[in-house]
């Protein structure tokens, strides 16, 4: 059984919980909008499903819900934010402004999020921008999860990365994706439900290769999505996420000592790139390069199933499960 | 049997070959450099075997090796090049200073490479920005040849993508990789040599899967590394190296009207970042980052098998085979 709630309805749900366990309303309100967007679109691994996750870490003290974001004008092209320990949500929005202005006056900016908690899809950090006009690739790193080229225990993070960019006439391509096989998130459902996961997903702490979700949790690690080739765009997350901003590299987390933490403090790093000043007929191009992707046979970009989801949530509201109401419900008041 | 080389000698070697079919000296310097350091390094894929395909692509009248690029400064953080359909190598070089100029000022600076041909490894155009401290990644599409998210035909370039950094008290981790399963040099040195490629590399006309390399050189396709994820790599390279650029996407291949063209016209962006502006220790951090990879089991990163034979190569010449060396001897003299 489920109910079903208006975007506006889940949303100030979600924003009191976050507040009820000390969250400004500033930063509840950017974090809770992610988690109301995964659930909306049917990203269900990092909507409502992450909230006892968001809850408890609050509660260890791991992140800082009232952090205030310091952004700093690093470059002409570079801007620099200290998340101060809070949400990378939070401090994306906080730099936006600048970063926006840069990109558009230069041409290619970016900017480095460091001391930050990114704990939802990384997909609503790009949507916007391409919505704006720009190609948008963001990068965020993660506590240590992923064996990269051989190595027998878990080092690099998850590691996601998203790309978006304008489709003319329609909303923007978008994906975004774990460098790992499978996604931590998946891993989380995956032992919660206690369904198998695909064959060489993960190794066991041993180093064994094994798809057992519990086995892969229990200090084991996750593999990278197409061996060696997926391993080196994780190191590239990690670099550009990790070094570039001087965030926490995955194998610097000191998650241990706050039990109950389930995010990761490390950094974000977003590339904007403005296509309208390198003298091509962008929208057209672009336009052309749509259209002979559908006739490639090419049915379903990454993304679609998404935006359907959402016309549907929009027009019909979100079907919530009761458990999962019942779960947030209980989080809003304890 | 083979015949040591220095890298002087095959370079005068290679430099005569480009001359004789029409190449401009300072076009030929530039692209027998990168046959050269691939042959110097082990990338055979790479190296003096694609000499036979430079030279029927050249007759062909498909490239111009007279070719002078045009730069432009596009925009304060953006240098956009039309390489004049020549060689994507001097078109790079060309812009080199000017997007070094804007990289130190600004932080970030790309350059969009547009009309140009790239028939080489990617890690040349990447390795020495490494060397000058420098994060560098490097995106090229070519002609259509992968079949990406569930496609039935090619469409995609085999798009590589290189990337790489300082790697402190040592040579730059630099990493080079077809968005494609296999790389399409590869996959040439399977059909001439017979042997077979992975399962599921690839599709044939009729779209059903293959590992015959010939099937898929026949008007079939090679499918993305590690599935969906590998395809949005693919498609990254695409939207960056061509339509950013203005470049020719894959399928805009016009090379059939050019009996013997081999190169694809197409695209090539080289993003720069300057680690030094956003304010982190970053030497100190990615040492400590390689010396905990290094302690995880990873006892080789991409690139260093490499580095090992460019060792041996410098000290010891380099091993080119007699047939290979009889082959580029002709392409010389006819």
């Amino acid at each position: 059984m489920s109910r079903v709630m208006s975007v506006a309805e889940l949303t100030t749900l979600v924003v009191s919980v976050f507040e009820r366990h000390g969250t400004s309303p500033e930063n509840a309100r950017h974090v809770a909008a992610v988690v109301v967007a995964a659930e909306r679109d049917g990203s269900r691994s990092h909507g409502l499903f992450r909230m006892p996750g968001y809850v408890s870490t609050l509660k260890s003290g791991w992140v800082d819900g009232r952090a205030v974001s310091v952004v700093k004008d690093a470059a002409p092209g570079l801007v620099a934010v200290d998340a101060a320990n809070g949400f990378a949500q939070a401090a994306l929005a906080a730099g936006t402004p600048l970063l926006l202005e840069k990109a558009r006056s230069h041409g290619i900016a970016a900017i480095a999020i460091r001391n930050s908690h990114h704990f939802a899809a990384l997909w609503p950090d790009v949507e916007g921008f391409a919505e704006a006009g720009l190609f948008a690739l963001a990068l965020a790193n993660t506590r240590s999860r992923v064996a990269p080229w051989g190595a027998k225990r878990k080092f690099l993070g998850t590691n996601p990365m998203a790309f978006a960019c304008p489709r003319p006439g329609r909303e923007p391509l978008v994906w975004d994706q774990a460098s790992a096989m499978v996604a931590h998130g998946e891993i989380l459902l995956a032992a919660k439900q206690g369904h198998p996961l695909p064959d060489h997903t993960g190794l066991d702490a041993k180093g064994n290769p094994t798809s057992d979700a519990r086995a892969i949790l229990d200090d084991g690690a996750i593999l990278p999505f197409g061996g060696h080739k997926g391993a080196s765009i994780a190191f590239l997350v990690e670099i550009l996420a990790g070094a570039l901003t001087g965030g926490n590299f995955g194998y610097e987390d000191r998650s241990a000592a706050f039990p109950g933490a389930m995010t990761s403090n490390a950094g974000e790093c977003v590339i904007l790139i403005d296509p309208s000043r390198t003298g091509g007929a962008v929208d057209a191009r672009l336009a052309g390069l749509f259209e002979q992707l559908a006739a490639a046979g090419v049915e379903r970009l990454p993304g679609d199933l998404r935006y359907a989801r959402r016309r549907r949530s929009l027009a019909e509201g979100i079907a919530v499960p009761d458990e999962t109401y019942e779960t947030v419900r209980r989080l809003a008041s304890g």
